[in-house]
């Protein structure tokens, strides 16, 4: 789907402009178009890209047909670009991402998409209500873009650290497989953000200092802005990698101090009950049925009370011996 | 609230400017004027920055809006500079800091917090007892307050450090979950620092290197001296990630070696009972009853001679085994 | 065995060139001659490398008898190569390379290597094919063939990626000893493929960005392509490697968490039996028989109440002390 | 406490310089006075570096108040450097660091450290018995005592070497919590030895390699020796970090090897012992003794051979799967 | 000992110059000169290097004196070098290295070294066998010695390799406390030929790239070459060490995973086992007897016959639950 925002140099503005008056319009440096291609069509893209526009074949085939990392072209008297917006689906913590190409010239900024990018919808939308989003040129059009795009990233941290504290928490408390689960996931989330937010924060850099041919100079501060914005998302993703490693690490312990408490129960259960088992089964042999059949009664309740006092003993004794070990 | 000092050329001090007279203030070179801004009132703060100082819009939306990691911007006649105050809860370990922003123009010195900063306070102070802190130029006070701030983050990291001592006593002495959990408070305390210290230390770094209109020459080796404490402070911050990443890997050691005495002591008391209580379990056996009763008692005195004597070789026998294997 | 492609200046494509015609077709700018020398055959290729080319015998020498990871020698009128091809055998997930050596000259292109490779084939047929493959130069056929050997990494790679995700999924739901041997063979394999794609980075980025005589400065943009597609690898790569990292750490806390299972059931047993064995023991011992025989049969009965009583109380406790302890 | 050696231009050499004789001495470019200042007189101290050799009050405060860590700062006429010296407890393993401050002027070195430093002392004992070490300039003698400072890190990095042989020994032959306990002690000491070492490397480098006034162009190539030096000692102390830190992994898994043996000891004696004791009781049940009592002893000797079988039976079977399983 | 080997520039080769004749002919540029010193006989080689060399103090004493991590000194003359020769014992995976010392003039080469260097003796009787190894002047000498050097690092550096693919295979099949013992080794070694061969590569790197008075500009080239095969070393070797460290963590998941089965078995035994001895012994107590004595046989037949059947339904029930938990 082709949609366009045309302010001419004589003021107005023109939602959707005809592909057959795209060409007379670039001409003159005054005007401002904006053109956002979404979706599959990549034949009439690539028509579009390479004889209105002019773009090198090279450039068309990254925006239309490979993926690509962030990273900046410069093509002298227009500039390539590549930026991921994020989708970030809060339930499963599923962080996806959406390549956007831009081409940006003197007088014209086009945006390319496959799927749809919530941060472009809101410009076009604030572009066709208040015609003033358009005036200060094409330069200043790809800032309000780029700061829209990676503004969205921000929920999804938070989200992230909140989650991150959710299972570090869970940790101490209750460590279960799924905790485990959960922490792998948001390893993995950390991780895919880094190689989205780390390419993209070297993009705003150059961008910031760089002399490009299509950003005048004094409006390369609003990119430094963003830059700045970047700097502290990578920043604090880095913090976040170094805590999840954290519980990981945590996690092994906790499990194993629990593991111990569950062994030292054992231990000392088996240590006062495996004694007292032997003794009654001492106690239990026939042959002092046969003694003290053929001898007295006395005798049998001297022998109980011999057995009960050692078995009352025999604990008494381990407790102490584990009390001094200092394990109960 | 505004708080300012006002150290005209002519001498003498004024606590509070009126606001009307800060222009006039302003325009004379010679004059040195520092404006306090804390609190939440951003509506008055922006009007003030803008439209009296004329401060870029963004940079007044960087200092009143969006939070920053530390940072220093060149604009030309001013520079805009974010470093953090610390607030350190020592009950807790619980590290806090606050976002303090500097505009620094030839004659003026800036500042905007949100939360009241100790740092400031001090000497916003010294300066109302004793006028020759103000004598030196806004570029020396900003030094004094940046020494402050930095000079805050040393109490903390000693407690810290203490704190990482008394862990590490405890993981050999008597490892519990409320050690593990210190531990791992320990570790985001020592990551959240070195996410503070290290772009503080660049902009110190740039302070005293680089060339700033509003910073003299021969002021710069004081903002070295803050660089060269702030290179200390890093340093002994990423020692200590160092020593807590140790205690974490070394509690997990210290638990292993537990488990393995817990499971030594198990092993050994069911080695030694388990041949015992089959033996009383063999000589309680109904057969050998069977068999004494129809023949004499002498053949049951002789078996519990037997099975005394099993009883008691057989643990020796283990004993010795384990002996051997020195486990006991 | 050599195989050749030659484009004369005035047209047309003779596919196998006689050696000795050689000399004279080197001669014309105009021309374009690819030999792609492939097999053993040292002795034959030395003498066509550093006789008819007049290679540099160290160049000659690193070609035909070193192995080396990947990089570009500046001969001064040609430049030197080396690739590596990967040869992926996905159901070992056995990842092999072949070294390809490069001589790039103004008008001809000399390809070297040991084992078959898929991405030279591909060129080479479609060279055959369609001439116009060989109208831009030797440098555009060194793109077309880079191209290829690059892009035959993708696949293996998706095929690791999923691996991984396979190996990850394993280690949640049944952890076994085949389990780890494979994540081992996935670190190996990430490993593998850092130490090729890196230098291979790196040698891309200096075709890219440096000037050398045989690649005309408007061809460089496609190299810079195959850079960029190569950065994404390493990127994809690197990622691979942490999730593998991560894997095994999982591996040993899921380990872990299993045997704390196990260790908690058997504690379980341990305490609900241990105490009930000891009682049936203890009223079995015979000073009770002794007793009741001389007394009266509802002692008996009695006792066997009490017993009977005391062995459903025992395990109802230790249950209750173990809900407490939140373990059953 | 103020010691001094001063070798006039004239020759011969002065002990103790009387204070107020210095100033005199300072103004002859030919002279060389060297003056240690050792102790915690500051007040002294500053009055003589402020005004009599008219050092900056940033420098003299970094010397006497702030603890830093080693760094050369040019004040252009001379430069301010910062060591420091080992002392190394070599029953406890206990690594302390005394700080040297040195100011090096054209013709005069000025020491101060708090404590005692036994390279200094070495110097000056033989600066005092031979004044051919005060020859060679102001610039000589700070590299000789940089030299001897430098020197005493070597028998402390051999025992911290030999120390860390030994507990790798320990971890293999006899793991103990004492031997965690002294990994622990081994990896601080190799980590504060970083910490003082790295910097002094980069504070040699700088000397060996910049351009400083008070330092001759030829006498460099001897700071360039200690750099060496510093270089090797770094990277021992390295090794030495990763060695440690392999030490503590191999631990872990020494006692989770030795766990498993303990628990391979437990699991086979419960297999053997746990059905013998079953049988025991089984045969031990007085429905047998009620069952032939009534019938006849042979059916008694029958069941006692039964019982005799099937107890020598099961051990044997069970013996068989644990060899099949190989773990006995 | 000193070898020496002298080629006149009139041609002809003496094998052993006497040292008075040294003098004479290093004053002809045209000649070639090499001595080897070997063994400990500093005295001698002092005075020949500091007096007929004229080398700097500071240089010969690096060679004769200290011992050094590989490095290059530029004497403008001459240069300084220092390189390791690897001395590997097989059997014993024991690393060795020597030092070997350098001094290369316009027309000499001075090799110095403490114990025998066996690519120094192949280089030196190939030079006697044959005169043109000493053709094209001391710095390609200098290449052929230090190539030699470097190859002899190949077959040690295979056998680590082969030596940790066995460890690897042992931890997976047959984990003992040798193995972890060998992969310690395997680290060490690793460990140990990082902080040799990094160093030595820079040095390589310098001599390839750099410009030295004694080294030829078309020379250059070789060591270039010899910078190749050091960078595919070091690479190999930091393969190598991920490895061993890969293998160290596995060896402790493969210890866990066999603990657990251990468990497992421990487990199902003692839930099989335990609640049969429950049975016996409860079934076995006399107050069955005592109530079948006073009824009927029968009866005791009844108990039997419940017994026996509760017995084969316990561990039935058992054996049930276990599979739904898939341990069994």
């Amino acid at each position: 789907m082709i949609n366009s925002l045309y302010r001419p140099a004589s003021g107005g503005l023109m939602i959707e402009l005809p592909l057959d008056q795209l060409t007379a319009a670039l001409r003159d440096p005054q005007n401002l178009i904006w053109i956002d291609l979404s979706g599959d069509d990549a034949g009439t893209f690539q028509a579009l890209l390479t004889e209105t526009f002019g773009f090198h074949p090279l450039a068309v085939e990254d925006a239309l047909v490979e993926s690509h990392i962030p990273k900046v072209d410069d093509w002298s008297e227009y500039i390539y670009l590549v930026l991921h917006a994020v989708d970030f689906d809060h339930d499963q913590l599923d962080l996806d991402t959406h390549e956007v190409d831009f081409f940006l010239g003197p007088n014209y900024l086009v945006t390319h998409h496959t799927e749809k990018v919530a941060a472009i919808e809101r410009v076009r939308r604030a572009g066709q209500r208040d015609e003033r989003h358009l005036m200060r040129g094409s330069d200043y059009l790809l800032y309000e873009l780029a700061d829209e795009i990676i503004s969205d990233f921000m929920p999804c941290i938070d989200e992230l650290d909140e989650e991150i504290d959710r299972a570090e928490d869970e940790v101490f408390d209750r460590p279960t497989a799924a905790t485990l689960s959960r922490i792998f996931t948001l390893k993995r989330a950390t991780l895919h953000l880094r190689r989205i937010l780390s390419p993209q924060r070297e993009v705003l850099n150059r961008l910031a200092r760089d002399d490009y041919a299509p950003i005048e100079d004094k409006e390369r501060v609003y990119f430094r802005g963003v830059y700045d914005h970047l700097v502290r998302l990578v920043d604090i993703n880095d913090s976040m990698r170094d805590l999840v490693s954290g519980t990981l690490d945590t996690y092994l312990s906790v499990v194993s101090n629990r593991m111990n408490e569950v062994m030292k129960v054992l231990t000392v259960v088996t240590l006062l009950f495996m004694p007292l088992t032997f003794l009654t089964g001492f106690f239990g042999m026939n042959f002092f049925g046969a003694t003290y059949e053929v001898t007295a009664p006395t005798d049998g309740k001297l022998l109980l009370v011999l057995a009960v006092l050692s078995m009352i003993g025999t604990p008494l004794l381990m407790w102490c011996w584990l009390r001094r070990r200092g394990w109960a």
